[in-house]
């Protein structure tokens, strides 16, 4: 057992904290504040990305602080999951900084599902320009009338028709939607519901331009529209497409999505872990610098000990964070659900329990704009039922431990 | 001891159920909504009222449904705090309901200091016309630069000069800022800085359209403005009102203050305890007609328990909000300190964790527009901040105990 | 709604304070440290009481401060649940006070049994004796091998053999077995199980000295053998009693159990209240003399905040415990059940945290038997599983508020 | 970065499995039940150790199975704090299993002690015959008069006298020290009250035969004296020993006993960890056979949700121990004094709530001698003020988080 990071990772870790230092945190205000100020309502048609962004795209592509989060050697930087880990949590010190390195949900979870199960006229068409950064995507699963959070329960339709396929059906929180480069949806539907309830699913690339898509509205989270990216209501009306955009085959589409939610799952985890670490340097600087009762903040009451219970509990997330992710590049996501469930519980509630203590410490401005916090609140809150609610995942880790015991 | 409601506050918990069944469920959605939509961003000169809330006021003031929160039989409906409290609980039920009955913050707690210290002129000129509901009000009390969760913090300057008085500083977090009604602002700051230090504070009434007043910027939480109210940056340069708008005398501020927000955070509390109800039966009703793994949520995991749960932290919290309140009946705000405070932090945390639990419930949806729940939440959460933050209500308990046993 | 305490309870408890001033608290010591010096292990054929214990049983009983739990005037005090709840607290502040008093577990449950099912000849024969002090008695329902939270679980079989009423069964965790005093046993067992599953059971007066009783062993909870009362492991084999020792009929026993536990529960619940506050003023006092890193410990780190929160869930938890009293006393106890259940699951919650922190500021001291903490801790934790545990309860809760939604 | 264990570890740990599972698993009850049956009351001079404890040591030694803890390849089995980590857990699973391993605290940390400091005089008097297992120790530290857990108030005195050293003073919970082998003891003290508060104290080597040594009683927690070692009170009065006993020199004290605890307290934690590992184990094993309501506990409420949030504690818990000993290895005590503070507040509160769970399922009888669950649940209890109470702590992180942002 050894706890000291790899090299490659961690001098890759040391440039993107020289860059971040240099061009992203004096760009976080004003980046926040363009993508709520000039986006400030559901029309999506209207948003905008703050132009200086692509610029800054630029300049990581250039530097190599690019698809940080891709295996691959080539198409990515040859980073393992593990290796991956505190960069991304360098990244989620900054709400929405990932974009900045093409590492972006629900991107990377779409980009790994072409790479991994992609057939090569898919990857060509969709992944290279994706690793390109040339258009954003998004990734249909949810569904308005039923609890998606059992995949089982979905009910949009992806039939065969001659050499077409047809998908019917709704799907909303499809985050990305929004976005003015969004081109792309992957979708999640059945083919078959008599088969067994794991082989009844199909995944399908469905470009957003196709007739019979309609993007019906954007949602928001606590009144924020997250824009220019957003999540979005989206109906599949009779909308066809070529067999060819099928991913993998009829039926494997379960099995995919699983898959695809492993890392991912991960690299939400990380970008909480970093949030959760700014969140408490915040409320530290806070609390040295406001006076009450005659003593700066951090000496009263229980506020010290409310940083001493942050540190414990973001140290402890950040070793399972890095257990999970080690497990996944060693044994597989299937062998590791145990440790995937088991974090994806624990990063946003770490978030959101630390980011709550740190808006207490700010008083009332620490509910406003006037610092990040509430991006990362809602960050959390929105994780606990994103990729699966905590419910589930508390469901899935209790079934493997009766597993071991109860057999 | 007898945990009867008296027959007033019953008769009038009914008709007011009755009133709300009628128009005001039915209008929730729509009110919510436009005041939103209608008031997207921060511009408040653009913020206007829903055309169908004037007609509701004049309705609810018509059935005797007005001024509730006022003891007073002749300017309210004569109610004891404790009489009032399930009524606040009935109209916490929707968020922003109480502003229907004349019965919101800050305008309650500004009427009752006009109505308990405010010159037989401040009353006429002030206190009728908004018992009338002919205009709105804000509270200046907290400042950016200081932690004013210690009221010794504050910095504004009220001078006497000749006939005048002279107001200088910087407020924020004023509620009811934004509002197109709004007219009034009570200000508090500081006279004699080397007086004792709960003799040093005044309190003055200053029209907003006083020169030298100058609304800054709306501020939000959680990026919602919450129009048309809003909660705003005011800043008093040089601003010069006549003597007669002193309240009381100099000095006398800090407990016109202390005795102000009393009756004010049980009212926050009772809407808190009704809101947290709304939450719970949402939660129940989602939880019995969403299915997953083959069963309605309710039956899931750990679901009923948190049920169980919300319903003992509901029911505890309304019967300590309803203890304060008969003991500010029995004995006056200043000895019921402990009871002010406790339900001061049980209150809005309950609701706050109702609330989170009701959106895990809800899904996604939970944390969106579709739901009433992102209000009370965000109302929780504010409120664990404003008029003292949970830290300090737990300071002042705990020195009470200490006086009871460390003397 | 009024929550000043009745007259006569107020009177009542100043009468019983002085008593506890005068002769129980300068006896606490002492009779703590017997029970456990005197009464080293499970032996308890050899277990014994402090001598003074019945000087202060025949003084209680002098001054009236006798069988206060009983609402009849002639053979109790003639007070309600309600007004009874303020006494209990003023026991529980020193553990097995109760004793003194005539009003300890099970003995007040199997007097309310006998008092409101009994005949006239179980009265003569049994209840007034009990209510003489003259001999102990033990409630057997609990049995190993099926979980007996669920009362239909049980096995012990009460069948009719003639005359006689014959049982065959093993219980354990029956209070009060080893008490040098013990003499009755009240049975639960099912006589018919094929009828509906609430009239199965019976309920039937068992002598300690019928043949066929054995007592197996004292069980110990923490280790500590809470003698000389004890609870303990009974069986019952071919034990046969006459027909006149069944309460009510054949069929009755459950429905007779459910009444008895309601008010017990209650009462179970005021010495929780009166033990946490006793906790909590011990750990003020001892907050108050330590001095670490410079200063008392009350001063340090998050221990005042700690304080404060034990005074609002003490509070908290009286107010709810008055109201499930109220209720019972109003609308009885099947109308009471989310009450009774809820202050069932709070009160001994709260003991169990407010002592373990008042423990945490007594160091190691606080763990053993140089303070009545370890008392508290184990009643509070053992009372979690006694008289049904929270996870039962809690079902009960969340299944009546399932009731009022979703039917 | 690499979570995969040692060979070396991962080797001993088969070996010490298997030890376990012929020798110690079916050893467990009678163990246990003969510490608590023959050892009944605080009478430590009748205290025996069970006949067959020295037949299993003397088999773990031959089997290499011997002083693990000690990182010295001939001495010890030159295993690192991490490569011992996993042993101590196995240990863990069996209360007091360790102690067959000579691997039982406080020797472990008094051997330390001698092992780093000792001159090589006092290592071939002490440590020699202490790794041979010859006698045992105990350290005594706490003080009754003062809150030793800041090491600080410390007012037993050790000073010079001619050729000898005068110790005075009264120390408690002392543990070991009714242990019929014991004869050491490694006492704290202070010589010069004038110097440098860290350098005030010294450490000393006290027979417990020395004239003036007086063991006082023994003390319990939570009524079990944890015989045949037990933890006691002690005076010293003019208790004269030669100067050799002097460790390292005066005022050498407070470093040394800094560095003691640093491994000692990760054992403790690690073993908490197979602590609750076991309790969690037997909460499943339980919840697959008890029925109730129909169903076993295992399907019932929130019964599986609370197995997830266990397993989720334990695993953060172990890899935060991991941490914490690998940085120990790596750069010191002295570096590492986040981690360590942070796993002494974590493991014992895991296993604490943990265990509380685990009885909650077993009713009853979790919280008596049948099951194991107390002797966790009180080794938890105490190892939270054991060592530094966390509260303690949490003062040193903080103090550590706000050097890193408030200089």
């Amino acid at each position: 057992m050894n706890f000291t990071p790899s090299t490659t990772s961690e001098k890759m870790k040391l440039r993107l904290q020289k860059f971040m230092q240099q061009y992203v945190y004096p760009f976080e205000k004003e980046y926040i504040d363009y993508n709520k100020q000039n986006n400030p309502d559901g029309n999506w048609q209207q948003w905008t990305t703050h132009p200086k962004l692509k610029e800054l795209q630029n300049l990581a592509k250039k530097e190599g602080l690019w698809n940080l989060f891709l295996p691959d050697p080539e198409l990515g930087q040859g980073l393992s999951v593990l290796e991956y880990a505190p960069l991304a949590e360098e990244m989620g010190r900054i709400y929405n900084a990932a974009e900045i390195f093409n590492c972006n949900a629900p991107d990377t979870g779409n980009m790994e599902v072409l790479y991994h199960f992609g057939s090569e006229s898919q990857k060509e068409e969709w992944l290279i320009p994706m690793l390109n950064g040339e258009f954003k995507s998004v990734f249909c699963m949810t569904e308005p009338q039923v609890a998606s959070s059992d995949a089982t329960n979905i009910e949009t339709s992806i039939v065969e028709d001659g050499d077409s396929i047809v998908i019917n059906g709704k799907k909303w929180w499809s985050t990305g939607l929004g976005h003015p480069e969004a081109k792309l949806a992957i979708v999640l539907g059945k083919t078959d519901t008599t088969a067994d309830k794991h082989k009844q699913h199909s995944m399908v690339l469905v470009p957003l331009n196709t007739p019979g898509v309609e993007i019906k509205r954007m949602q928001n989270t606590f009144g924020v529209y997250d824009a220019p990216s957003g999540h979005g209501e989206i109906h599949f009306t009779n909308v066809r497409v070529p067999k060819k955009n099928l991913i993998v085959d009829f039926g494997a589409g379960f099995a995919i999505a699983q898959g695809r939610l492993g890392p991912g799952r991960i690299h939400h985890c990380m970008r909480c872990i970093g949030a959760a670490e700014r969140a408490l340097e915040l409320a530290i600087l806070r609390s040295g610098t406001r006076v009450a009762f005659g003593k700066p903040l951090a000496k009263l009451g229980g506020n010290s000990e409310r940083f001493a219970k942050a540190r414990i509990a973001i140290d402890q997330a950040r070793l399972l964070t890095h257990y999970a992710a080690w497990k996944i590049d060693q044994v597989g996501v299937k062998n590791s659900m145990t440790e995937i469930s088991a974090i994806k519980v624990v990063a946003p509630n770490v978030l959101q329990e630390v980011t709550d203590m740190a808006m207490q410490i700010h008083g009332g401005a620490g509910l406003s704009d006037d610092f990040p916090l509430i991006n990362f609140f809602i960050q959390a809150r929105a994780l606990r039922l994103a990729d699966g609610p905590d419910e589930v995942h508390l469901r899935m880790i209790s079934r493997l431990e009766f597993k071991k015991f109860l057999s």
